[in-house]
């Protein structure tokens, strides 16, 4: 039974303009040390979870660590959820942040390269943030909701959609084209759940009697490989 | 990094001896009595479970709604920490017996047929039981381990050995010869790992966009054709 819709995702196309907006204008000096101290205590939070899992993050615990009343504290943090929101977000511009720069060296390279890359790197960061990927995944955190069409679905999206790239390539297709056509996004969906399901058990310890990255990696290759002999004539 | 091994898995070949060898001696009225109080405390703390996920699951909070003391439910539960064995236990268990009912219905099914079977019933499972799949396969209990080689990792090994059957039908072989095959062993659990992945995003609510069933259902069908399609000189 589906009681709440949490983290409603969707894939959109956002064009460098929309991203870019927030930067045009200058920062005022307030608005910059308003920005840093949330950062700090952004800082502070994830390393609760890292250590103890999201129950050891309490807004009472961030503040004593950070030298800052309670009360002060809920200024920059109203509530707890705002600030799990914004360290699910952050968490999700590290992963999109370890995709980008596994791309960033495959330039020139072929498909067949440029279509393990995404899972590869998304499979490194997990293991490496496993607290984090949680986090992101798995609804874990008693009453805490993400905001629906918040920015932790748009964070999603930017995970995803350089592996999408790669993928409606392999299927004969633009990005656009994927997106438009609801079986080409449905399989492309498939394929994420895919890598991820196994990225989820090695993450959580289910395959540690075996080894995890070989189960993976013969996963990918095989999809992979399925996927570029598609018959082409399915292919543009 | 790796810092604790949790739930660590294996599968293994149980004999019917080995499973019924608990039921041959005659219960006494004492043992008997035990096991409903644990049982009633067990059902109790899925209660809270389900209702407000496993910090809702406290030994406190349970002794009040059973009508005990505290330290009277501790003669039954001595921490926490058991209380969430058992009930990661009778999680698998449940799933364990929804897929043993799908498979009962289809004696005499083509192998098309049985190869869908067990993932559909997973996914059946855990979209009804939302939390006791999150709670099996997600590290989210702040501070619990689940015992290694404990009964957690029978209890999983007790869920895919059904599956295990039909995938090593499908690529030619016996289970025993699966379980013995490390690359076979190692396909067949990145094709569960892959079917999960996608039951896993839906649980938590990451396909609410689309049609989850529709995304499930064409990365079975699509992966039940491939294994029906591979090259019979690799099959026995």
């Amino acid at each position: 039974m589906q009681t709440s819709v949490r983290r409603h995702q969707r894939m959109e196309l956002r064009t460098v303009c929309e991203r870019d907006v927030g930067g045009v204008t200058k920062e005022s000096r307030r608005d910059r040390q308003r920005r840093e101290i949330k950062r700090d205590i952004v800082a502070e939070a994830r390393r609760k979870l890292e250590e103890g899992g999201p129950s050891a993050v309490t807004l009472r615990g961030i503040a004593r660590e950070v030298g800052m009343s309670a009360p002060a504290l809920y200024t920059y943090f109203p509530s707890l959820g705002e600030l799990f929101t914004e360290l699910i977000v952050q968490s999700y511009k590290s992963l999109e942040d370890s995709i980008t720069a596994a791309f960033s060296v495959l330039a020139g390279s072929d498909l067949e390269q440029r279509l393990a890359a995404g899972p590869v790197a998304y499979r490194a960061w997990a293991i490496e943030h496993r607290r984090q990927f949680n986090l992101i995944f798995f609804d874990q955190i008693g009453g805490y909701a993400a905001p629906a069409d918040g920015p932790t679905v748009s964070a999603q999206t930017d995970v995803l959609q350089p592996i999408a790239v790669q993928y409606a390539e392999a299927r004969g297709y633009s990005l656009i084209e994927l997106l438009a056509d609801s079986d080409l996004l449905d399989d492309f969906l498939g394929w994420w759940g895919a890598f991820h399901g196994i990225v989820a058990l090695e993450v959580n310890h289910h395959l540690d009697w075996r080894e995890p990255e070989t189960i993976f990696r013969r996963h990918l290759d095989a999809s992979i490989r399925g996927l570029l002999a598609t018959d082409t004539t399915t292919r543009r």
